[in-house]
């Protein structure tokens, strides 16, 4: 093994930002046009078309300058109505930032946000919900997180919709897709989902810039019940009337939009059916392996996009991960800490979002058993266990 | 003449986006690094010390993913004192927008909003500031623009401050450099301004996605004072705990903040006074050829950064700068409209701010001699004569 340390040669393997195919790479290198012409109004009109077809819906997808959060944070405000119950779901970081969010809006638009927690690791169960709506079923609006990047875990996202629908009627929903759209089975239109929520850097191949809000047609429909909130930026009604025309209300990242169109270009060349298989496949793959090292994932209820994995006593994080990176190139991610579990220094993470093949992913594993297994000789079997188990599912498939 | 249709040999001459050097966009074109590493640590606090060079501060300028827009919605939103007076100044589209957003944050942060008119085509004047504050000394935010994009005004911002000083002593102002930052001469210490805000798309060389917030002692200061408003991406007080240790609390645009460095590396290799002379050559080059075809200028106060030109008598807007696009490859702005006036298809404009070079200018003008004298016949002298006096002022330099 040489040292590898510039980035030029590192695997990005992180639950976002995520590795960017060359392709995209080269697109966005192109020189600057303007946004109020043509050209851009063909490839932004092609991206909000690709973008409904990965969504599975007839509604229109706003792209929205920012983060995931402020997607996410945009839908929340535009659509709670003044006075209203909310309620966000969390088992993660995540989770808990949408409660957070209800909360810092909650005196200006005199919301009553109620919170439905579980434990860190698992997936809230339809049971679960159905009991809490049965206390809350006057709430209004929902947010809730299909894949939990900081967990690894995803939800059983078709029966949650369902008891939301049976149980919270006048409900809107919103769902946090950020790392399940293009990464797992998602039917916008097909499960009724009100507004899914997506970012640039996960699964859409894309550098970090933009966040994406599909909307259905009860959204739309509320959009037009009441006034703006407060905010300017994050008002939809105003995404949304420029979106008619192909464009949007402020200057956008005109670079980062022609490079996502070139990415949904690819994930639809490939077919979407065939990407999520793919991204099953790794984690499938990713699980095998570590189940081989006698390793604990951190989810009862695993997402594909990420695999979540409990260090084994002797492992150090710092330690692991920097010789992962120096070392054999591959770039992990550590936990993260929140109100319901610190997993800082605790677990790793391997994504299998967007642009990872078979080899990175084998080459993630084999130099993962490496450093482990010198970490903590303890560990059961022998050298090449994980990746024999990995590639037994990859050789299947 | 052969037609340029395609972008690739167009001269983007519009007042943002504005052109991207290839250095920065090859930059940008490199493989994605994670945001929580020590490479994009030391990437992310030279752009903040750059910036601060570029912004002439010692505070923190903070860098956040969107638009300018974005960026100055946080400053209003983030600085407004909950029942306070706020104060925005308009002559144009954008000094219209400050005040759109204090009316709307106005009835969740119980403001009340002031507006202090004037027309477009005229900077806000320290006398009418004067007699402004003296009935309304009580304000507690001022918002205002230094270089009206939309009207290619600049008001005298060290002598407006002087004003704010002397009259409101306890407010705060946020000044809309969006335009000025990086094209003419701006003292953000110097002259007191407490909060600067400008964006990536314009004299930044760098493409839409960034907004970058300069914070004063006063400004800090009053951030500590009282909790946030409703906006959780937009509170300031997030972002500058981040900017604290090198990081952002959002995933960044990372490849946006890596081309930034180095269009920033390029301003201060040329050095930040010769970036403004060379701007305002370009614009008095501008601003005199315009005048030796008997045109008059949008603005009794011309911003260096932009130069706006009404249309004279039998000159079509459509029609004119389609043809500078589509035969000469040269791409100007139209005007804008807003409630103060409406100036689509009445005006056009030329930009100078970033990477605009002699011959791009002369090769603008050229063009657009040729283009009016062929549609209004009546234009003063002969044909060349526009030419020659931008040569004139281009040759002195």
């Amino acid at each position: 093994m040489t040292a590898t340390k510039t980035e030029l040669i590192q695997r990005l393997l992180t639950p976002g930002p995520t590795a960017v195919p060359a392709a995209v790479l080269r697109e966005m290198a192109l020189p600057i046009i303007h946004h109020r012409t043509k050209a851009f109004e063909a490839v932004f009109a092609e991206v909000g078309q690709r973008l409904a077809r990965v969504m599975k819906t007839a509604g229109p997808v706003l792209s929205i300058a920012g983060s995931g959060t402020t997607a996410f944070e945009a839908a929340q405000v535009s659509l709670a109505r003044p006075g209203s119950k909310v309620m966000a779901v969390a088992g993660g970081k995540f989770g808990e930032r949408w409660q957070d969010i209800f909360d810092q809006y909650a005196p200006a638009l005199n919301l009553k946000p109620v919170k439905l927690d579980v434990p860190w690791g698992e997936a809230v169960s339809p049971e679960a919900l159905e009991a809490f709506l049965g206390e809350h079923g006057d709430v209004d609006l929902i947010a809730l997180v299909h894949s939990e990047t900081s967990t690894a875990t995803a939800c059983d996202l078709k029966a949650i919709v369902e008891v939301v629908r049976r149980k919270a009627p006048e409900a809107l929903l919103i769902v946090d897709g950020i790392t399940s759209v293009g990464a797992m089975p998602v039917d916008m239109d097909g499960w009724g989902i009100d507004v899914l929520v997506t970012g640039s850097q996960k699964a859409l191949m894309l550098p970090p810039g933009l966040g994406f809000v599909g909307l259905g047609p009860r959204a739309l429909d509320r959009l037009k019940q009441f006034k703006a909130g407060p905010s300017y930026n994050l008002d939809l009604r105003r995404w949304l009337k420029s979106h008619a025309q192909n464009t949007v209300p402020f200057t956008p990242p005109v670079s980062l939009i022609r490079g996502q169109r070139v990415a949904l270009e690819m994930i639809e060349s490939e077919g979407l059916e065939q990407v999520w298989a793919r991204t099953r496949m790794l984690a499938d793959a990713s699980r095998a392996a570590m189940d081989a090292l006698g390793l604990t994932l951190c989810s009862k209820s695993p997402s594909d996009s990420v695999t979540g994995i409990f260090y084994p006593q002797g492992a150090d994080d710092k330690k692991f991960r920097n010789r992962m990176r120096d070392e054999f190139g591959i770039h992990l991610a550590g936990g993260q800490d929140g109100r319901g579990a610190s997993w800082s220094g605790k677990i790793f993470r391997i994504s299998h979002m967007g642009f990872v093949t078979i080899e990175d992913t084998v080459a993630a594993i084999e130099a993962a058993e490496t450093v482990l297994r010198e970490m903590c000789p303890d560990l059961p079997g022998k050298p090449g266990d994980a990746v024999a188990a990995a590639r037994a599912i990859l050789d299947r498939a």
